[in-house]
């Protein structure tokens, strides 16, 4: 393998070219590399499949074939099976998001992992599921939980890439610009309440507090810029000159 | 809209039939029901579309259409777009993770949520993001992050189903048996001590230690069951009978 340190994906007799080629993508997607197939009917090279890709050419031609499942997991320390029905086998089961924290450490301590994944219609067999040392299940609509080969490999990718960058959870994004100070903020506020000055609820001294209130609140709210304070300025100054 | 207690898929512009339908496929894996389109260049409910969904006819035929985007949100309080690249707008950012937070909370609050997906080649223009509250970014490898527009709605639905389900991270499956007890194991090493008790290292006082250290550890790491040490008794003792 190229990279021990990201996990491989392994279809286990995958049947159409065009999943192969979507895997890869999906793959892409979620920055993994290392693709091995168990017997595919059809080849990751095909037409189908590199058109099917989205551009995923490298990790179709760099896919490895494997005749049996045992010759394609015989150098990797670490196998897991991703199932949608529950299988009476006495095995641990991870979910995609949970089995990344040993997925990581192993890869961390130097062993190989590899995710299994497999027929498009029926799913991985029992034996193929019992050479796996864990279960994945991917959390979905019980009562509907199939999904296409691609899209299964996208959710375990997904979750893989995850772990692997920091994403702030929330971003104000402010361009060229900046937040406005709250000194900024005030020095509006006295603007525009002096452009409103003769404004008759703002002169109704009972009205009057409420309503600057609730001025500062609209605008507070909005997490005003410096930009949009200038914006607020000319629009105002517009107004009131009209 | 028949539930307010989910958010609302809105494809705006959808260009192909079959991603309506996966779309529906997607949206059905996740439990979402609501799916809104702005003007789709192809029917809902075409053959295309139906064959697509895998059975989410019900999804399709319940979908709504409308002729501009501001029709689509007229009734929702919180529209959130999903955007593969940043644009130049003063706007809050979230991941598909961390935008349930929000969503979730102003669905407790009784405030009808949206999500946007944009056409497959060009994604949201810049007017359709305006009219969103924020934008969601689903993390993936910048390098290749286009995805297929179901593929873009699974990720953000199986984000918004993990906030909605309680999935145990580990579980261990040992159907119709049990973890064994210490004492179970305690019983089945005695055993196996007497059955090897002419087993040459076992004789030997330096590397009599060592050895039932190791075996303990061996079964010890296999979580066995009472079915499993059943297993092993039948097995030890075929194999000292013969």
């Amino acid at each position: 393998m190229t990279d021990i340190t990201k996990p491989c994906i392994i279809l286990v007799r995958p049947q159409l070219a065009e999943n192969i080629g979507m895997t890869a993508r999906a793959m892409m997607n979620c920055n993994l590399e290392n693709l091995r197939l168990v017997s595919p009917k059809e080849s990751p090279v095909s037409a189908k499949a590199l058109a099917a890709s989205s551009g995923a050419d490298e990790i179709l031609q760099n896919a490895k074939i494997y005749n049996s499942l045992a010759d394609a997991v015989a150098d990797l320390q670490c196998v897991y099976a991703t199932t949608a029905r529950r299988r009476n086998q006495i095995k641990a089961i991870y979910t995609a998001e949970s089995v990344m924290t040993p997925i990581n450490q192993n890869l961390k301590n130097h062993n190989r992992c590899g995710i299994l994944f497999g027929p498009e219609r029926t799913g991985l067999e029992n034996d193929d599921v019992a050479i796996a040392d864990a279960i994945i299940e991917i959390p979905l609509n019980p009562k509907h939980c199939s999904l296409n080969l691609s899209q299964a490999v996208l959710l375990v990718g997904y979750e893989w890439y995850k772990t692997q960058i920091q994403t702030a959870d929330y971003q104000f994004i402010t361009n060229a610009t900046h937040p406005a100070s709250k000194e900024q903020l005030f020095a509006f506020f006295n603007f525009l309440e002096q452009e409103l000055s003769d404004f008759k609820n703002l002169k109704d001294n009972e009205k009057r507090p409420t309503l600057l209130r609730n001025l500062h609140n609209i605008f507070n709210r909005s997490q005003l810029t410096e930009q949009d304070i200038n914006t607020l300025y000319g629009i105002i100054k517009y107004l009131a000159d009209k």
